[in-house]
């Protein structure tokens, strides 16, 4: 398994049949399918689940990665809402093999980056599981005068901008599955550390909402399968420059070490949680953003340009049902 | 595995070991310890895990009854803090035995208690897993003007007082492990009704806030094992006259027919998800309520008196972690 595992429908069409159930009653302002719902009083929610095996693995991740991932996933949610985090829930599936020493290592990790980023965790549970999970459960509020970042709300001519370079994840992956391919090039322990202990992107999303983003998600599952569930949302076509899409330092290497073209990892990749945003095209582009696209009438989803030409892949990205 | 499995320290070990790593920052007013957290704001935080083979079983419960079950526990630790449930989030683990329209029947059974108390399901997570899991995590309000109902919040001289009867749940569970238990009475139904489905008390809850009681908690673990948490949270002993606590009709019955004492049963059964409440000894009992002992100084825990006797038995309920 890896970022390159294949795409399943299985994902998507679960979260179809309880988008299809679920009535929304008083008090919600945003429902199922975006990264976080939204309260009227402005409380933002969020889960996400990591299971050993599927999103780490206790072979590569270290018991303090697992708890900081399975923290950062949720953080990226809160932020790609342009909302800040406060408070999270944690759910510890526990195996029989996984000690006390395992479990403080797990917390010490997540308490880590709640300490980093200011918020508490305030509760939980724990139960007996035949293998390791976390289920994080996080509540995020709009600051003052902020609306909350859809998905939805990108209009045509909007520029696409992202806030960093992608594919360190994915090719710290690849390293992590064989050294080899990190041998000779400084960024090793870059891209290694980048899969291990993504960094969530709070200020930059409150600060892509203050400057008036129009729609935002985080990059969890690739650039292309992002921009495409953004188009989709916003009912666009999303145009991405693949040519324009910056790639981390070394990703390139590593790539070419496994055979790979990097621009393939750069946009199926995943996990770098870099936000993508839907910007007025008006609005002037700040340094630390990079343009790599913009969304155009047309049928709904993306298209991926290289020189012009529609490179656009069969498969999108990566999702994490299925085998 | 049941209601009579052996207690196990391990549950409470791992909260402890949490709960002394999280650090509590702003926004929060109730961190871990309490049925649910509570921010500064009056929003009521909580989460619960159901995880198959555990908490539930495929084979006795249907896809329904496991929806519904995931969804009322929370329900519940929301209810015992005197608060009302908005909106929750469902992290589903998906083994791949199960199909899609398990998975259609799970969130019918979700749907349905959700519209039932007026709240919505905003969104969640679905992953690949071994094992059938759940781990729901619910959002309430408190009512303007009624403060958190929490654990610590009891006096001495106060009266512990239920709102209504037990061992329902676990006799449903005994008919279920050996249908026999059950012949000859008419509430064999409602038994097996009350293990597979049941009914989290909020506005008994809300009542008893609203009634001034100092201290709440949810029967989820067994009548002795929760007095003894509310107890000890107080910093006081929790005397439980077991002869005053009602046992819902037929409990007798079932409890005889596997050879069980009744009033173990009743008092260390669990799954009941009534309310114990500590209230002022001059507040007037209403009627549906039933007074079952009361909180004096002493050494923190629980004391079970039958005829005045100690009866304190050395498993007093049960945990959901280890085997």
């Amino acid at each position: 398994m890896g970022w390159y595992r294949r795409t399943m429908d299985g994902e998507l069409e679960v979260i179809r049949r309880i988008t299809s159930r679920a009535g929304m009653r008083a008090g919600v302002r945003v429902g199922i399918g975006d990264d976080a719902a939204v309260l009227d009083d402005g409380t933002v929610l969020a889960l996400d689940m990591v299971v050993d095996g599927i999103h780490v693995r206790r072979a590569t991740h270290s018991p303090g990665d697992i708890g900081h991932s399975a923290l950062a996933v949720n953080i990226s949610d809160i932020a790609a809402m342009g909302a800040v985090p406060v408070a999270a829930l944690v759910g510890l599936g526990l195996p029989p093999d996984v000690g006390a020493d395992e479990v403080d290592a797990i917390y010490e990790g997540i308490e880590a980056l709640a300490a980093r980023v200011g918020m508490s965790i305030v509760g939980g549970d724990v139960s007996a599981s035949p293998v390791l999970s976390l289920s994080v459960s996080i509540v995020g509020r709009m600051s003052d005068g902020i609306s909350p970042v859809l998905r939805s709300g990108g209009r045509a001519g909007d520029i696409l901008v992202m806030t960093g370079p992608l594919g360190a994840s994915a090719a710290g992956l690849m390293i992590l599955e064989d050294p080899a391919r990190g041998q000779g090039i400084s960024e090793c322990d870059d891209l290694v550390n980048a899969h291990l202990r993504p960094t969530p992107l709070v200020a930059d999303g409150l600060h892509l909402a203050e400057a008036g983003a129009r729609a935002m998600l985080d990059i969890s599952d690739g650039l292309l399968l992002d921009a495409d569930r953004l188009a989709r949302a916003s009912g666009l076509r999303a145009e991405i420059d693949l040519d324009a899409v910056p790639r981390a330092p070394g990703v390139d290497h590593v790539a070419r070490a496994a055979g790979l073209d990097p621009w393939v990892v750069a946009a199926t990749g995943g996990e770098d949680y870099q936000l993508l945003a839907a910007i007025p095209a008006t609005t002037g582009l700040e340094p630390h953003l990079t343009a790599v696209g913009r969304l155009v009438t047309g049928s709904p989803g993306v298209v991926a340009l290289r020189d012009g030409a529609d490179v656009t892949p069969a498969r999108l990205g990566w999702e994490h049902l299925g085998s």
